[in-house]
C-alpha cells in the first residue's frame, strides 16, 4: 500500500494512473475503521482498478471541540486493516496540508442543511462538504462510496456533486450493524458498558416506526411519539437531539408520510451522539439502506 | 466553431479531447465581446491545442437585477468573432441548464471578498466563484486566462484554485484600454457620450494615485484624497463607490503603502458603474496589470 500525505503529490500520481486508463474507487473516513468501512472498502475493491481510501479527522466539519478532541484515532491498527484489504493507496493528509495559512475557500449546500445534523451541528455539512470537495479534485476517482448511515451527508454530497457538475459517481452502501442492531460508528467505542447496552433502543425506536408506516400510519407526529417513549424507556442515559421524518431527496420535515422518507434520530449518550436511520418507501414496504435479511 | 448548450455534452467532448492529450485553454465571458476579451483568447489560442470560450451573464452574481436586465447582449457578433478568432469551442448554457430546479450549492472565498467588488455588490463574488468553479468543472481546462481589469475577481478565483486543490493554471492578461485610457469594459457601450467623456477621468485618477506613490507617498489617505479630488472635478456626473489601497494576494484595506498593493476604484455613472485599477509596486517603479510603453 502506497501512504502520501501530500495532496499535490497523490494528485500526480493518480492522475498518472487515470491517464493509463485505470478505473479509481475512493471511500472518504476519517479512521478509526470498523467493520461498516470495510465493507464500504470492499465494495470499491470490487468495481475499480486501484482503490484509494483517505483518512482525516477534518476540523472544520466537528462544531463541538470536545467532540474533535475524544474522536478516536487508530492509525496503526487501521493501516493494518487496509494492508489486509488490499488497498492501493492510503492518503493521510494533514490539517495544515489540507488548510494551509490563509485558507479561505467554503462550499455550502444550502436547504438541505436546515434541519435534522445540520441544526443540531451548525457548520458541520459546510465543513463536510468543503473537505469532500477538496478530496474528489484531489483524487478524481470515478466513483466514490459513502454509508447511507450518515443518509443526511449521502445526500448533500450527491446534490453537491450534481451541482457542481463534477464527473463521478456517488455509490451508497447499506448501513452495517452490529450483532443486535447498532448501527457501526468509529464513536461506539467511546461508550460505557451501560451506554453500550442502551444504545440498541435506536435500532428497535426505527423498526417501531417502520411498523407504524408499513401498518398504513402516516401521521408523523404520531410516529415520533410512539419512538420517542421507545427511546425514554429503554436508553434513559440518551438525550434525545431529533427525531425527524423528512422527504428525499431534499431533507424537509413531512407533514404526512408519503413516497420515500428519510426516518432519522440522534441520541446523546454521555461518552458520544449517536445517530442512526432507515430510508423508507412505506407504500412498498422496503428499507432502502437496510440489508434485506 | 462547434457550439454546446448542455453541459453533459460539453464535458464529455472535451473529456475526449483531453484524453487525446489535447491542451484544453479556456476563457470564461458573459459576451457583447470587445477588445480585452480578444486579447484574453488569443493569448489562450497561443497556448492551447483547443480553445473553448463560454459564454454566460450568470445570474446569481449581479446584486442589481436593473444591472442584469441592462446587461448588453450581442450573440450574432459575438460567434462572428469567435469564429474570425478561430475559437474551437464555444459553450453556450443557458441559466435552467446551470442551475436546474432545485439547485443548492454555492461557493464563498471567505476575507479576500470583504472590501471593494465585495462591499459594493453583496454576493456577487459567491455568484462569480459558484460559477467559475462549475465551468472549471464542465470545462476541465489546463488553463483559464482572466483579465486583470477586474483584480480583485483574479486573486479570488486564484486563491479558490488553490484551496480545492483544483489541478488548473489562472493565467492573467494585463489590462486592455481604449486609446484615451478608458478600460474596455462590455458596459462601456451604455455609457451616454457626456459620461463616457467623463469615465476617461478613472484612468487619469488611477494615474495620479501611481505617480504619488512613485513619488515617495505612503499615506493611503493623502492618495485617495487627491484622486477623489480629481475624479470630482474631471467626471461630475459620476458617484464614486470607493477609492481604495489593498494589499495582495489577500486584498484588506493598508494603512501604509507597502509591497505590493492593489490601486482600486468604482464610479458609478447614470447609465453603469465602471470599475479600474492598477496593481502596483511602487517601490520597484512597476504597474504588473499595465502595457509597458
Amino acid at each position: 500500500m502506497l501512504v502520501f500525505e501530500s495532496p499535490k503529490e497523490v494528485q500526480l500520481f493518480l492522475k498518472q494512473l487515470r491517464g493509463e486508463g485505470k478505473v479509481i474507487g475512493f471511500v472518504p473516513t476519517m479512521g478509526a475503521l470498523h467493520e461498516g468501512h470495510l465493507r464500504l472498502i470492499r465494495k470499491a475493491r470490487k468495481e475499480s482498478d486501484v482503490t484509494v481510501v483517505s483518512i482525516f479527522v477534518n476540523p472544520i466539519q466537528f462544531d463541538d471541540p470536545g467532540d474533535f478532541q475524544r474522536y478516536p484515532r487508530t492509525l496503526h491498527e487501521d493501516r493494518y486493516k487496509l494492508e489486509m484489504e488490499g488497498v492501493q493507496v492510503l492518503f493521510l493528509p494533514s490539517p495544515e496540508g489540507m488548510y494551509p495559512p490563509g485558507y479561505s475557500t467554503f462550499v455550502e449546500v444550502e436547504n438541505l442543511d436546515r434541519y435534522m445534523e445540520g441544526a443540531h451541528r451548525p457548520g458541520h455539512f459546510r465543513g463536510v462538504a468543503t473537505v469532500v470537495l477538496k478530496l474528489f479534485n484531489i483524487v478524481k476517482p470515478h466513483f466514490a462510496v459513502f454509508g447511507l448511515k450518515d443518509a443526511q451527508q449521502y445526500y448533500i454530497v450527491k446534490r453537491m456533486v450534481e451541482d457542481l457538475n463534477l464527473d463521478l459517481e456517488i455509490v451508497p452502501h447499506e448501513t452495517v450493524r452490529e450483532p443486535d442492531g447498532l448501527a457501526m460508528s468509529s464513536r461506539n467505542r467511546l461508550l460505557s458498558p451501560e451506554s453500550r447496552k442502551q444504545a440498541t433502543a435506536l435500532y428497535r425506536a426505527l423498526k417501531l416506526g417502520k411498523e407504524m408506516m408499513f401498518s398504513g400510519e402516516r401521521d408523523p407526529k404520531r410516529i415520533k411519539a410512539e419512538m420517542e417513549k421507545l427511546l425514554r424507556t429503554e436508553a434513559p442515559l440518551g438525550k434525545i437531539d431529533y427525531i425527524e421524518i423528512a422527504s428525499l431527496p431534499d431533507l424537509q420535515p413531512v407533514e404526512r408520510v408519503e413516497g420515500k422518507v428519510l426516518l432519522a434520530l440522534a441520541v446523546r449518550f454521555p461518552e458520544a451522539r449517536l445517530i442512526d436511520n432507515f430510508i423508507l418507501i412505506p407504500e412498498d414496504g422496503l428499507v432502502w439502506n437496510e440489508r434485506i435479511d
